[in-house]
C-alpha cells in the first residue's frame, strides 16, 4: 500500500547571492506532495548533500549546467527511499541516489537514478565516496591526471569530499600524496584519516616554503579544487610533462568579479597540461567506478568521515559551513530517519 | 682542401632588453675563427634566423631553456655549409641545418645538425615549413590538438612562420580554419596564400564580433600563439571538448610584468584542455614531420613566403620588426651567399 503524504518541504533559492550566500538567499516553502507518472519515481528523500558546485548552480553565470531558478528548490544529490514507482526498474521500499534535492518528497524520472546497494553500509556512501564526489576522484585523478607510480601528487582542498578520495586512490596507483588544506583539524585528518604523505595547513603555513620542502622533486600532477593564490604556489613547482586536472575553483565561487590568475605561457615552460573535467561526462563509466571505489572502502583502502547536519531547513546553514570550511568531513543534511 | 677563414663576425646579446628590445641590445663582434674538434662540424652560416622564441632567451626568467649570456652570440636556427667535419656523417659542402645562431661561422656537435636534403628547393625551407616551425605547427597541431574532420580551428598569430603552416594542414585535415592575424596585409595572405576559411584583423576588425561571426558553431581547437586579449576573446567561444595548444604567448613577451590572462575554471564549462609544448620533445620524429612537410610544400598543399634581410650585422633590425609584426612571411636574415 502506497504512503500518500500530504505536503512536501521544500528549501527554494530565494535570491541570487551576491557574493558570499546568506541564510536569507532560500527560502523553506510548503508545497503540495508531488506525484509520478509513468517512468517516474516518487522518492522520499532521507539525506541530501551540500556541494561547492552548488554554489555554481545559484548564479546566472554562463556555465556547464542551467541555473536554479528563483522559486525553485535547490538542487541536490540526494539518497531516499522510494515511495511509488511508475516504472518497473524500482519499487516500494528501494534506496536510491539522484539529483533529488533539498526537499523531503522528490519526483524524478527513473532513468536519472541509481540503486544504493544493500552491501553500501552506510547508504549515505552513494552521497561520497562512492557516490558522485567518489567518482568526480575516481575520474578525474585516472582519466584526467594519469598518475603513475612515483609521482608526486598535490591536491588543494584535500579534506574535501573530492580531494579526500583523490588522495587515497593515488597512494594506491603507488604515488607519493600531498594535501592542502585549511585548518590544524583538517591538516590532522589528511596525514591521519586519508593517509597523505604530507599535509600543508594554508592558513597557517607559509605555504610556498611548504611546498618547495614537501615537493622536493617538483610536482607531476595537480588535482585542483581551489584556483586563485594556492593554485599559484603549486604552480610554480610544476614539473616537465605536469597534469593538472581543474575539479573546481572554490576560492573564486563567492568572488563578484573573479581576477584571472593563470599565465598560460606556464604551460610552456613546462610542457604541460591543464584540463577541466565534469564527473556527468563519465557517467557511462559510473558503474565501473563504484564497483572499485566501494570494494576500496570496504577493504579499508579508502576512509571516510562525514559531517551531519540534521533537519532539512538546516540546509543553507549546512551549505554556508562547508563554503567557510566548518564541516570535518562529508558535510550532509539529514532529512529524515528511515 | 679545406677553407680556413681567418675571423668570425657574430652578433652578440650586449644587455639584457628592459621591454621591447632595441638594437642597442646587440653588438657585432669580431673574433678568431672557431675549429672544429673531434665530433665537431665547422659551418659557413649562409641563412639564419629571426622567430619570437628568441626574445624568451633574452631574460633571465625562469624557462625551459637557459638564457643567451651576456657577450654570448644569439641563438638561431641556421642553415649553412659545412667547411670542415670531424665527424663522419657530414663532410664538406654539404648543406646543413641547426642551432648555428647569428653568426658566420659556427661549430656545431654532428649529433645536433641535419643534413638538408637536396631535393629542398630553397634550403631555407629548413628554417620554416620543413624545418623548426614547420614541425612546431605539425606536433602542435596533429598531436596535441588532434584536430577531427569538420572541427573549426582558430589560429593566433596565423600568418606567422608556425601559424601558416597550422592553418593548411588543418585544411588539409578537413578542418574549418579561422585565421586572426595583425594589418590588412596580413589578412590577404591568409585568405590567399595559404587558405584560411577566413581572416580576422585583429588590428582593425571586432576582434569579438568577427569571432562570433566566424565561429558560428564555437571553436573545436585553437592554436595559441599570441595570449593575451586576443586568445581571452577566443576562450569565449569553446566548445565542449575544445582542445587549445599553447605554442607560443607573444603578446607577453615583451611585458616588463605579464598579467594572468586566464580563468582556469573555463577549462572545467567547456571540459577543455589546455597543452603547452616544445617542438624540441619531437625531435625523434623529425624525419616524419620533415618527410610528410616536404610532399606538402612539393604538391603546392602548403604554400610559404620569405621576408629576407640581407646581411648578418642586420639580424637585430630583422628580430624586432619582426617582433613588430613588419614582415610579411618567414623572416630570415641572409648571412652569405652560397
Amino acid at each position: 500500500m502506497a504512503v500518500r503524504v500530504a505536503t512536501n518541504r521544500v528549501v527554494a533559492l530565494a535570491a541570487r547571492p551576491a557574493g558570499f550566500p546568506s541564510e536569507s538567499d532560500f527560502e523553506l516553502v510548503e508545497q503540495a506532495a508531488p506525484e509520478a507518472g509513468p517512468g517516474e519515481v516518487l522518492v522520499r528523500v532521507l539525506w541530501t548533500s551540500v556541494d561547492p558546485y552548488q554554489r555554481g548552480r545559484m548564479s546566472e553565470a554562463r556555465s556547464y549546467a542551467k541555473p536554479v531558478q528563483l522559486g525553485e528548490v535547490m538542487t541536490a544529490q540526494a539518497v531516499g527511499e522510494v515511495l511509488e514507482s511508475g516504472d518497473s526498474r524500482f519499487g516500494a521500499g528501494d534506496l536510491v541516489v539522484g539529483q533529488l534535492g533539498w526537499q523531503e518528497l522528490a519526483v524524478a524520472r527513473a532513468g536519472t537514478l541509481r540503486r544504493v546497494p544493500a552491501a553500501l553500509d552506510p547508504p549515505t556512501l552513494a552521497l561520497h565516496a562512492v557516490g558522485a564526489t567518489g567518482f568526480t576522484a575516481y575520474f578525474g585523478l585516472l582519466d584526467v591526471c594519469e598518475p603513475k607510480p612515483g609521482d608526486t601528487v598535490v591536491v588543494s582542498g584535500a579534506a574535501g569530499a573530492v580531494g579526500q578520495v583523490v588522495g587515497q586512490i593515488a597512494k594506491l596507483m603507488g604515488c607519493r600524496t600531498v594535501g592542502i588544506a585549511g585548518g590544524p583539524d583538517k591538516r590532522a585528518d589528511l596525514l591521519g584519516l586519508y593517509g597523505y604523505d604530507a599535509a600543508i595547513d594554508y592558513k597557517n603555513d607559509d605555504l610556498r616554503a611548504r611546498l618547495k620542502e614537501e615537493c622536493a622533486d617538483g610536482v607531476d600532477v595537480y588535482f585542483d579544487n581551489c584556483g586563485g593564490d594556492i593554485s599559484a604556489g603549486v604552480h610554480t613547482r610544476l614539473n616537465v610533462g605536469a597534469r593538472i586536472a581543474i575539479c573546481g575553483q572554490i576560492s573564486q565561487y563567492n568572488a563578484e568579479r573573479p581576477q584571472p590568475s593563470f599565465h598560460p605561457g606556464l604551460l610552456i615552460v613546462f610542457r604541460a597540461r591543464m584540463q577541466g573535467f565534469l564527473v556527468s561526462d563519465y557517467a557511462a563509466r559510473f558503474d565501473e567506478a563504484a564497483a572499485r571505489l566501494a570494494r576500496w572502502v570496504a577493504e579499508g583502502e579508502i576512509r571516510w568521515r562525514e559531517h551531519v547536519t540534521e533537519g532539512l531547513e538546516h540546509a543553507p546553514r549546512a551549505f554556508i559551513g562547508m563554503l567557510n570550511g566548518e564541516n570535518r568531513g562529508k558535510a550532509l543534511v539529514k532529512v529524515a530517519d528511515r
